[in-house]
């Protein structure tokens, strides 16, 4: 098997909202510590304790990195299943099997397909769905969201970072204002969409109101396969099987996986307890600041959303930044770009297949720009020198087209 | 982090059916190959085509292993997940939603708890769960499974190989009385919970009459986190998100596991395709008739089922015998071979918290053979000098309760 790229070279890389590439020192570690305690973490044996004591290292040090308690951390096979998990759990309830309206699920028009298309699912349970658009500039309005919400809303999920645009929502303001609509009556549970946030921006999970989160490793740096459900709270499960992670996700425990995770969330968490991490976010932020600059010296460049100001470092993860380049299909950017040697995207690789843009609707940018947009993304790799050679890049692609 | 095993020694592990020691030739392969390759397999520029096609390499190399088609492979997070596809998906059918009775399923009563506690849930969902239980020998008579549909029947499910007893199950029968009852109208999905018995007995899984199938990786020496779900033909999944895995498994793909699955199949599947697979087999069928024999001779020994016969290689994989001890309680005898360095579990790792043994108590096992009884499993790297080894111990364990 040829290898593309021999060495650790991330220069020409600008999708790591996709996935980013392994931390080898990491994975290497993990895979030896996993080969020499092979044991099932769930087997009463000695080689069995011994994983299980890993898998507990483990769950404690993504949880001193996340800030949070460690019983909260459920180990999964990644965010897709982590966002999954509270959705499903609905179904769990025997009670009103037969109604036909179960309750409703409110989520963003913005979310991963991976809450957007299940939720959609829940539709042939008797779920019933409301999906509330984010304003132009792609940030979901708190009041509004709330708004929706009623007495027979059984969860609610907004994600912490959009994985298009890099729209920062109001996760922590949802969290209080559900705290203050519901204080006589049961809160519907609130979960959020963590995977383009942790490691990226500063995310206190353990803010109250927010009862779940969904984190995937293979964003961090990490191995894919492996995700972390974070639950503020134990609820039910409706997906069986073993008793494994407190009888809450079944299926033998992934010790590889979750011994890499933890390692990944204490070198590339992001957060306001670790000073030297927002250094990081700083730095990021002049980079995509300087980016969006230059983007816009470029004829025919609209950031998406237009309204994205340069240092809305505020609003906007300074990691993911969209674009569109008019006359230029962002499929024929991907491929212009790719030819140089770069790799970026349009929209989200999950959906990669797809001609549709949901989250760009929902913003209701125009379809010549949802045509055009592609997703530039960053890691803590990034040099400032390699984003100046893609910005040459781009521009001997956009010169073509003029 | 100590090891409690430096070097690649099993002679004292026969617990190979709760997880096995991983083939760290491959899993470093796998690894290096993803380091070098870490694109995302759904992205569209060279990284992500580069990841696409070990993906589909390593399809191509899973199908060919187990003698099936490439677009039959959809890789999942594990066994578990695999069981829980078939099941979930009946739930993606919007008609009937609330009806007291969508359909029944009909499992047998010997079901890993990855369907039998899924299945139900499912009554949670207004689906009705039949429970057929196994003869005395723990083996299921295809008749009265098969009996035990009818027209309201959407899914039946019996594993290859029970993970307790090694009792091989009647599936190619089951699917042959079900086309055989079923010609007129529409024949219940018939799934096949693989995971014991892919690399342990031949089995034909594109035998007439299985829908799906599970397998799961580290049973046969791969890491956790990754299996296969064999779909003989696309049914509609209930869960949703990105359009990976031709839009029936979502989430980012993990070549990693896919790659050493691939590799792991090639090297350990058991296959009539492969003649040297089944003299493996043959060895392994001398193992345990030996081991069987000698077990026999200790005082207050039984095997469970008793009439496991020492030669019965039609009913039982040779991987897996399980013995009842008189007097010693499973988990005593555990402890008591841990301590001499010794790797055995009672029943399946994934209850072994759990104190009640579902699938003795449907083969009428008596409470106190069950309480007693040890489950002895075997890889192929198992020596006969390692079970010579083992029936030592456990002559020297059973003479201190005497």
């Amino acid at each position: 098997m040829d290898s593309i790229l021999k060495t650790a070279d991330f220069s020409h890389y600008f999708d790591w909202a996709a996935t980013t590439p392994p931390d080898s020192q990491i994975l290497e570690e993990a895979l030896k510590l996993t080969l020499e305690n092979y044991g099932n973490p769930s087997s009463l044996h000695k080689l069995g304790t011994t994983a299980g004591k890993l898998l507990t290292q483990a769950r404690e040090r993504c949880a001193k990195a996340l800030g949070v308690a460690p019983d909260t951390i459920i180990f999964t096979s990644g965010g897709t299943e982590s966002d999954h998990f509270p959705i499903l759990s609905l179904l769990q309830k025997p009670k009103n099997r037969n109604s036909d309206n179960n309750g409703t699920i409110v989520i963003s028009a913005i979310e991963h397909p991976a809450i957007r298309e299940q939720a959609k699912m829940m539709e042939n349970c008797g779920y019933r769905v409301t999906l509330v658009p984010p304003e132009k500039n792609g940030i979901v309005s708190a009041e509004k969201f709330v708004s929706k919400t009623d007495d027979n809303t059984h969860l609610v999920c907004l994600m912490a970072v959009n994985n298009e645009t890099g729209a920062i929502q109001p996760v922590y303001e949802v969290a209080e204002l559900l705290q203050k609509k519901y204080t006589n009556h049961k809160k519907p549970k609130f979960h959020v969409d963590a995977v383009q946030a942790v490691g990226k921006i500063p995310l206190r999970l353990n803010h109250k109101g927010i009862d779940s989160a969904a984190i995937s490793a293979h964003k961090i740096r990490g191995p894919r396969g492996i995700g972390i459900l974070y639950l503020a709270k134990r609820i039910e499960p409706f997906v069986r099987g073993g008793e494994q992670e407190n009888g809450l996700r079944p299926g033998t425990e992934n010790v590889f996986g979750a011994l890499a995770m933890a390692m990944c969330l204490e070198k590339y968490i992001i957060s306001e307890r670790t000073p030297e991490s927002l250094q990081k976010l700083e730095k990021q932020n002049n980079v995509s600041s300087g980016f969006i600059s230059d983007l816009l010296q470029i004829k025919g460049c609209k950031i998406i959303p237009e309204s994205r100001n340069k240092d809305d470092s505020e609003h906007f993860s300074p990691w993911i930044v969209q674009a569109a380049f008019e006359n230029i299909p962002g499929k024929v950017m991907v491929r212009a770009l790719a030819e140089k040697g770069f790799s970026i995207s349009t929209g989200s690789a999950c959906s990669a297949k797809k001609l549709s843009r949901p989250v760009l609707e929902a913003m209701q940018v125009s379809k010549e720009d949802a045509t055009n947009a592609v997703r530039f993304s960053f890691g803590p790799n990034t040099s400032e020198q390699a984003v100046s050679t893609l910005l040459t890049a781009i521009r001997e692609v956009t010169s073509d087209f003029v």
